[in-house]
């Protein structure tokens, strides 16, 4: 079959998620045809990732630096937390550039079935940062799966107490898609949300 | 955003092939939440890889010694030479464990839409294997796409003048697939070979 060394990489290349016998096959052919110094950039940035990144102590945003950059910018409110699942949906709210307030990173969503409950989030450290912070709204930033609604009605129990104003995105229509295309469950809450115009 | 030293494995995840924002940004995360020795694993096999893997001097496949495994073996017959366009396609002719010959990898197929032409695949040096050899069958392994019957006719061109023995692989109803399912090209072949039973 392979020469032992190119077995060998297509086996730690196919330990990745998404990453089948077909694709390890093909990103091992790329490693061999790339210049040694793409290479190189790959293993660098890989070593530099494990070294250097690690969670914020304040949001468990993933960051090189701690505080993370979000959390020691002063030209954000601090009046405002927006509670998400994982660093990956931060990054989507960044990129809309629609708020401009502090983070709080769960580190994930609710979920029996795979052994994730509230103990495995980081609920605790939340709970700890509205009761020091001097925070005026809560916004539950979380998609609205089955998890992520399980991950909100524990989160909203938890935070009514704070007499904080708590609130969630809006569930509609998806901007730019076909209505035909929408399903059952985002059409009745668009009509749900509807809105005067 | 992300952390700059996130950013670029990103970055660096990108450039391979079939891996697109979405998945370059869930690896990177696997690499975060892996332990640091399964990554050193995969730098490890990735320097390997690129120090040690080469071509075989004499059929071309990928290997880490010279001449590779099959070249050098002697229980296989120098007789017959099976020509294939990528080292993937002779690992799936040597999964089947149906040959026991040589082979010839032409480093791809005949492409003019991509700027490939006879002159960058392996052809001259298939030629000089020919007129050295002492091979009675050439066994045209090549898949029946356009580039595919393309290759396959130049080769066969080039290769008849030999007087060799030249075969190709049969085409027909892929083994364990729904008939119903077979396109029109793959029917007619299937048709064309049929074989008393």
């Amino acid at each position: 079959m392979y020469a032992e060394t190119f077995n060998n990489l297509i086996e730690e290349l196919k330990k990745m998620p998404g990453i089948g016998p077909k694709s390890a096959q093909r990103l091992a052919f790329y490693v061999l045809q790339s210049s040694g110094r793409d290479i190189d950039r790959l293993i660098e940035a890989l070593k530099a990732a494990k070294e250097r990144l690690k969670h914020c102590s304040v949001c468990y945003n993933i960051t090189d630096v701690n505080p993370c950059k979000i959390c020691a910018d002063p030209g954000r409110s601090s009046e405002q937390l927006c509670v998400v699942g994982e660093p990956k949906d931060l990054i989507a709210i960044e990129r809309s550039r629609e708020y401009n307030g502090k983070y709080h990173v769960l580190g994930g969503l609710i979920s029996p079935l795979d052994g994730v409950g509230p103990d495995n989030l980081r609920i605790r450290e939340l709970m700890r940062r509205l009761r020091d912070g001097k925070f005026s709204e809560i916004i539950l930033a979380i998609s609205p799966t089955t998890e992520g609604e399980a991950t909100s009605f524990y989160l909203s129990r938890l935070i009514k107490p704070f007499k904080l104003k708590l609130t969630r995105l809006a569930y509609g229509l998806p901007i730019g898609a076909d209505m035909d295309y929408a399903d059952e469950a985002t059409l009745s809450k668009a009509f749900q949300g509807r809105r005067d115009i």
